[in-house]
């Protein structure tokens, strides 16, 4: 899932710096550069035609999981937002799926297509893909900020005109029609980007590298014991999500509600809730975000929300639900917002200034690198074994310029025709002038994406919300405008760099650009369907799903919508004083990214990240308190063992997080059938305790 | 303490069957046996004179480790009163500390005497002597079994005559009045039994062996790890007891009500209670003691128990007290009883006809060594140099007889004065009688665990309190005076076998029998008033000690009183079909054992031992469930590293052992200085939760 940038650096559904596996897997990179040539290691083995690289079961296999993985990108989604990396998972679990695949048909003698490293791109991208539309269809953000659940939990009864009931078919819909610009936008670009200006793509260089040392005799031999690795962490996980179920009869009760550091903490949000999926994805996220996640959970629940408390009557009303946002809960939102638009601000600007900058490099010199992140080491001008072998077999499969424009024009003017019916709130121009610029806008993103591996996506989702709403105003809708124009925008872009990503790893596999395509619209499709769907299972089975108490209260939801509110309605709703924290922490959020950029690499590793700060300001820190465990774990495991940790590290954290994604398939559906768990496990203090004995006793 | 058959063979109060630890301890004697000579190993090595033996330093880490072994026994006597062996965590604990000692000494060039293994002999028969006190002092039986408390939660209000007030002053002086007469009593014997029948005891021969093996370089090297293995392990349990602490604000909260299989399950005792100590001790005892002791409970409290209880108001009065003896309470109690008596006379009748056989063979053929249980090959007629060097030593330095005898008539004298002061219901004349008798089992009890390790010490005691309850009469105080003479008698016996042990272990580390009497002296000075301590700070700290619901529920109080009670007043008290009930499982305990040990060894390590099978039947099987979890883990561990698991599961076992007894030591000083956790961690059904939370909102 690494290539797709809209998922992994979906992180706080920002652009995320690239993280330590990158790191890693550059320097086998490099290494690998210094044994010259991969290529050569393959050179006996035949590259199967494009056609024969789709092969039937790589989509079946896909297609489970697809589905894993949407449920633990969903699950991350509602819960937190924050997505890490899960590429390594997905790779080491299709090349595992396949190899068994082929090996049981081998033993039978019915096996008739070796499986390759071709094979196993197209597994990638297909997943990657169709996952990814977890992430991008914005189930935890813009789409879900538009139901009336999210506008009534806010505290004011929205107008018909604010909220549109969500409902299975007109999601699916929406999806199948603003996916697949994205596709045929890039398409024509493929040359230019990965041959021509050579980008380095990390993500997808990373994945490239873990499936051909898959394809090599000893890397099969790693990954075999890294799947196991991974399917005991699975199973524990797993078991231990279903062991927890019995325990949580109703809110309020379980492990999820452990007052690990005393009740005191517990009441501002400190506490260790045993969630394996968040230990194991403070095991793939560095340090620093850990760290940074923990801080802003310290400054803000530690600090500001008991300080701000204390003035209820003063700075506002006392006697407002916990939930409205005209009190505590408003400046909960709206700081953590100005962080967070502070932080995209600066990467907005770093990332587009870089690539003007390099695309302005690049045309005037021809010759150098635009070097923005990359630290690749500089190509020599005439072209390797590898780079020759690779650029023949990538010129060799074509797909027509024409078709990629027809194919954008047609479905722009389905979209154009279709998309007023979905929501009546955005007109068709909104629409035609959001597909005029997005195809430069996708370029920008495949291009930022190639140079630091930052996906912008949600960053032009946002700018959908702020300048369509604004067009819309308020009282057309302008609220619902805005967030349908995000779900538009940040669909096109994020495909758009996905697909790019994936042509990278295609390049370095030797598959086809053909196949990459086919299997992106493929993966897609698939994802169109199953994620609505895994949605729908969670948002019927959970009917708390999006409010702050439940399991689930799917932060950016509200944030998404808070700011649509913002956009449209301007800075009147907000509490006294609450604008000019926001203003505080937006210049903050810019100071302190300028700040790690400014000083050197020694210090700035030290810095926090202000967007991994600001999702603890609404959420509270329990989830960082998993995550440092995770941190933890893998700190003193590098003490004791650092290959070893390097090694089984990522298939812990997969497995813990797999295991732990996959049982709130079950979970939910028990929930749907009416099965509740039977027992509560209460915390309660002792003086509570004392009247509760009391009663349990009179009673 | 594996020496110790008091505390060691205490499992479940009663003789224990020789534990997976000798078995395999034996397999070294014979491997070091075909290694022809352990002595010519430390050969260079001079034996320091007995006074030498005698450090201050040895002593000093025997009272810190006399310490904590005391709150570990006294923490097993009052939940289940089952002891496992402890003697490799007190060998290597007392290696750690006096080796860190004068390693400590000699860096700072103050090192005068090197550590020897007679020094350490010295130690681990010192510590033995003293936490022996804390299993043989009858905290957990006889002599709670005398408190008002447990005859008050019998249901019938005793007589003054039946009870006597515990005070810290007449326990200690009741100890140091009988504890050393067992001592004197042997001392003459120790020739005979050493070196003319050569005894095995096999624990306190793979006690020497342990020992001398720490003293070669590389078992020093192992110790070293194991004592880091038991370190680890120890924090671990130590924290984790610590942990728990928090969340058990009151009865009924806390991880040790965690109802782990369903609250079902937890009303009939069936749940793991997430105790580290029972865990370990489920690691060290053998599987089939675990698992006869989780069949004891199925057979129980998961038929009888439940189908008992539906005869309320036919076979017993249904408005009884929960822990009234006339109600089901009563069968619980009296069938344990019949079992353990079933048991107890059946190897009372073994050992003791093996003990008469062996004693006439040894008497007629005077080469023939007697064979019950041992399995040490024949002795060859002509002694090899180990045996040469040893009996030299061990005949070196003498006890007069004349200072036994004496010791034992002025001791004798005084105690008979004396006693009858404590207890006024025990007349001179049947402490008198016991005396008199007590040499000669004294000796018995000594040569039947020379033979069969089996330590009969409790069962003289149950004999003592039949008689001399029968005796004195009920209308005399006949509960109290058996309970009383229960005590003088297992005071006696115990410490005898104790000793003779010592001496085994002495011979074959060359330790001076001298130092091993001194050391011993010592031991039960120290254990005679360190006991009483301990276990006055858990009797002040924990209000319902003794009680059914408590955490320290002292399980064999209320069935030595029952037994008492039963002595005195016979059969009339028991409630419906309890009688028959008894006879049926007293006939099954015998039964039992006699196939066990009919059959050959291939099936009789699958029959169960009705002694294990006895002790759940008063108390649940939740420990049961602790001890499978424990022999599950070393099970797995065993099937994937055989060797590891073997050098360093005791290590483990130790360690969960040791830290979670020692924090009972802070645990209990929070109680008595009124600290209260903060928080409770209840389990309600979900009806239940409901009811509550309706209750908390409307409060």
């Amino acid at each position: 899932m690494g290539r797709d940038d809209g998922v992994e650096s979906g992180y706080g559904s920002e652009g995320q710096p690239r993280n330590r596996k990158h790191a890693k897997k550059e320097n086998e990179e490099e290494e690998e550069e210094a044994m010259m040539s991969v290529e050569r290691v393959f050179e006996g083995k035949e590259v199967p035609s494009w056609r024969q690289q789709l092969t039937v079961r790589a989509f079946v296999v896909s297609f489970v999981l697809s589905v894993l993985f949407s449920f633990i990108v969903m699950k991350l989604n509602l819960t937190t937002g924050i997505i890490p990396s899960l590429n390594v998972s997905a790779g080491l679990l299709g090349f595992f799926f396949v190899k068994t695949w082929t090996k049981v048909l081998e033993k039978s003698g019915m096996l008739q297509v070796p499986f390759t490293r071709q094979e196993n791109t197209v597994i990638q991208t297909c997943v990657v893909a169709s996952s990814g539309i977890a992430f991008s269809g914005g189930f935890g953000s813009y789409l879900f900020g538009m139901s009336d659940r999210i506008a009534e939990q806010m505290g004011n009864v929205p107008g018909a005109n604010d909220y549109k009931k969500l409902s299975l078919p007109w999601i699916i819909g929406f999806l199948f029609i603003v996916s697949f610009l994205g596709l045929l936008a890039v398409v024509p670009l493929r040359k230019i980007m990965i041959i021509d200006f050579k980008l380095t793509y990390p993500s997808g260089t990373a994945t490239a590298h873990l499936i051909n040392s898959f394809h090599t005799p000893e890397g099969a031999k790693l990954a075999k014991k890294q799947v196991r690795t991974l399917g005991k962490f699975f199973s524990f996980s797993f078991l231990w999500g279903f062991f927890q179920w019995f325990y949580t009869a109703e809110d309020g009760c379980g492990f999820v509600n452990f007052p690990t550091l005393g009740l005191k903490a517990y009441e501002n949000k400190f506490f260790f809730d045993f969630s394996a999926t968040y230990v194991g994805v403070g095991m793939i996220c560095p340090y620093i975000i850990n760290v940074s996640v923990l801080l802003g959970g310290i400054v803000s629940w530690g600090l500001m929300w008991p300080l701000i408390g204390k003035k209820a009557g003063d700075w506002y009303s006392a006697d407002l639900k916990p939930s409205s946002m005209h009190g505590l809960q408003g400046y909960k939102v709206f700081i953590s917002i100005a962080m967070i638009l502070g932080d995209g601000l600066y990467n907005f600007c770093k990332v587009l200034s870089g690539t003007l900058l390099g695309m302005y490099r690049q045309f005037k010199g021809k010759n150098s690198l635009p070097r923005v992140a990359s630290s690749s080491p500089p190509e020599s001008p005439q072209l390797s074994f590898d780079d020759q072998r690779r650029t023949s077999l990538f010129l060799k499969d074509q797909i027509p310029t024409s078709f990629a424009i027809g194919g954008y024009i047609i479905i722009a003017i389905i979209s154009i025709i279709s998309l007023p019916h979905i929501f009546h709130q955005l007109k068709w121009y909104h629409i035609l002038v959001m597909y005029l610029a997005a195809p430069t806008l996708a370029f920008c993103n495949a291009y930022g994406c190639g140079l630091t591996d930052w996906s912008l996506a949600s960053t032009y989702g946002k700018l959908a919300i702020f300048v369509i709403g604004a067009w819309a105003g308020a009282s057309h809708g302008g609220v619902l405008a805005g967030l349908a124009a995000c779900g538009v925008m940040m669909n096109i872009v994020s495909t758009a760099s996905d697909l790019t990503q994936d042509f990278k790893t295609g390049y370095l596999t030797l598959a086809s650009p053909r196949s990459m395509f086919v299997s992106q619209v493929i993966g897609t499709s698939m994802g169109c369907v199953i994620s609505p769907c895994v949605f729908w299972l969670f948002y019927k089975a959970f009917k708390d799903l999006g409010l702050p108490t439940s399991a689930y209260p799917a932060p950016y939801a509200t944030v998404y919508r808070s700011m649509a509110i913002l956009g449209v309605e301007g800075f009147s709703s907000l509490p006294k004083h609450c604008l000019s924290l926001c203003y505080g922490f937006f210049a903050a959020s810019i100071l302190i990214n300028a700040i790690r950029d400014a000083v050197p690499k020694k210090y700035s590793k030290f810095i926090p990240l202000p967007m991994a700060m600001a999702i603890p300001f609404y959420l509270g820190s329990y989830f960082a308190i998993d995550m440092c465990v995770g941190s933890l774990i893998l700190y003193v495991w590098e003490r004791i063992n650092k290959a070893k940790a390097d090694a089984f590290g990522p298939a812990v954290a997969s497995g813990l997080i797999c295991g732990d994604g996959i049982w709130t398939l079950p979970s939910s559906i028990l929930a749907l059938v009416g099965v509740k768990p039977p027992i509560c496990m209460k915390f309660l203090s002792r003086a509570a305790n004392a009247r509760v004995d009391n009663f349990l006793k009179g009673s």
